[in-house]
């Protein structure tokens, strides 16, 4: 065991303060990461809220983690002291069921174990990347490759996955019209593969305000939500409508902007029950589904996508005594477009 | 024009009564159809009551539609006099957008001219099947093949297309868990279409009442959804479900049985707005969908595919003058499966 500095949340929707945790030794298959960088995403304030449901305190958030590898268990086969690592959202799955064989440990029947919030097949709680150090069984571990910095690869982690899975899951590519709903930390990365992908790409967003970064980050196309013409205008146009936001829609009006056989694909999550009229799906074979992060072979592919094409977050790097004044931002949605903590000053 | 005897309803939610309406004169590609057999579908009933919403009166429904041609236009070519013909619920399109161009009539961006309650392009109402004869441009007829009666291939035309398209389009088949919800009209159909499909078939129907019918027309499993221990059991099952109901479900409750990727798909529609939390599609990359009959060509391949295998409606055949009696006991849920109205006796 060893104690490292932290920040975490004493109890629910209390202000997080540095502390300390104890990390495990490092076991056959464990690989020690000191945390170089740590995203705050939106799902971090969720749970440090209770938004979600209960959770588990004192609560150390941050799954969008980039480091390095400073020592490793002896059955280590794929990582080396010095590597240059990621962990994102899971930490450990079940690793037998049809999902973990499939590689699809996001959807493990039998429950995966989350990064922080939850509790580890050794009876222990997860603690996040909002400290200095983590340890995480190899499998859990994805290569950041060079020619990326380590501080906008940490919200590939969860962003980028998050938006890439279900961008290559509904074939997003060449010739296909793709929507990204929500212009936040999660909709930045979807503009930007979904354009590296080879799709056209439209964003639509509240306001204009964000219009010129839609366009610079490869956006083809700008939409306000908030103009009723955008709604005529684009009826009937998209294969494929990604939605990032998590508060309730009208759904029969983005469902309206599908082609036949197009999808709304929610990777943002409301807390509350939405309301749809089913009509909105059964004229033009429409598709309302959703998508959870991705797995791990997946977060892997996506890092050597992004890497290679340059595809790093939009970030805004801060110490970790702003962490909570960042929360009161993402919140506003006062951010271009992650708020990345460096993890030396905690 | 000719005056024939039909079935109409006057009013919005009137009864409906005996009456005459006018068919037009046959035009270059149009088939004069004498009109077997008339299914009563439960959509007939939505719309004489107005539950879709405004409707055109006097109505006389019917979209499942069998008969035999009694004069053809010059311009036909795919039809002769004496050849046994079906009409399901459509008898017009554009015929030129990207979709009617693909075969998917049922989803014309401008709108296709349903078989009644509708407007044709000539400005007149339409009116459906409930009646002796109609008139139908060519490229809206189906053939009905030898080896199924008139009176159990009438039903094909909406109940039978309905459920196979859907099945056909989210792949059912060898190896696929097909659940069926809801053992009416469609539902009765559904089982039979999918397990000629080589799917491993569920019935989900609220009561154990018609098991013994759901498994001799094959059905694997039959359940009643009034069991909670059925959603225990069947926790994580389908690849597919088929949603017939027109009441509004608990649908996290039935997104729950899918398996990861698995889709509920709904071609019945309540007429109220049904409430969903989003999480039940996230967890599992889950897709609820919709489907709207089939095209032309689809209901070709169904009527070939049914006719071959055997697999006719079960239907109770009645009188013109029962058709009041059978809305009620369509409501009430009491008719294995069909009611299809023996049009000799309008």
């Amino acid at each position: 065991m060893t104690t490292v500095a932290a920040y975490a949340a004493p109890a629910a929707k209390a202000p997080l303060e540095r502390t300390t945790i104890e990390r495990r030794a490092v076991r056959e298959n464990d690989v020690l990461i000191d945390i170089k960088f740590a995203g705050i995403c939106h799902s971090d304030i969720h749970q440090v809220r209770e938004g979600w449901g209960e959770a588990i305190f004192p609560m150390v958030p941050g799954h969008e983690i980039a480091g390095v590898v400073t020592e490793v268990g002896p059955g280590v086969t794929r990582f080396a002291v010095g590597d240059r690592v990621g962990v994102g959202c899971m930490v450990d799955s079940c690793r037998t069921c049809e999902n973990c064989r499939a590689g699809l440990e996001q959807y493990c029947t039998r429950g995966n174990t989350m990064t922080y919030n939850a509790v580890g097949k050794d009876g222990e709680p997860t603690y996040g990347g909002y400290a200095q150090t983590i340890v995480v069984d190899e499998d859990f571990v994805v290569r950041i490759p060079e020619g990326i910095g380590l501080d906008e690869a940490a919200p590939l982690l969860c962003a980028g996955i998050t938006t890439y899975s279900p961008l290559k899951h509904w074939n997003a590519g060449p010739g296909k019209k793709v929507a990204v709903l929500g212009m936040g930390g999660l909709g930045h990365m979807a503009v930007k593969i979904a354009h590296a992908l080879g799709a056209e790409v439209t964003v639509l967003s509240q306001s204009l305000r964000k219009k010129d970064d839609g366009l610079r980050l490869g956006a083809d196309h700008y939409y306000a939500t908030s103009d009723p013409k955008t709604f005529e205008e684009l009826a009937g146009t998209f294969d494929l409508i990604v939605s990032t936001v998590s508060a309730p829609l009208d759904f029969g009006a983005y469902l309206a902007l599908l082609r036949t056989d197009g999808a709304l694909v929610n990777v943002g999550a409301p807390e509350e029950p939405v309301s749809l009229n089913l009509f909105s799906v059964i004229g033009g074979r429409k598709t309302l589904a959703g998508s959870s992060i991705g797995g791990i072979r997946e977060t892997q592919e996506m890092l050597d996508f992004c890497a290679e094409r340059g595809l790093g977050s939009e970030i805004e790097v801060i110490s970790a005594d702003r962490i909570n004044e960042a929360y009161e931002r993402v919140l506003a949605g006062d951010v271009r477009y992650r708020f990345v903590i460096d993890t030396s000053t905690i």
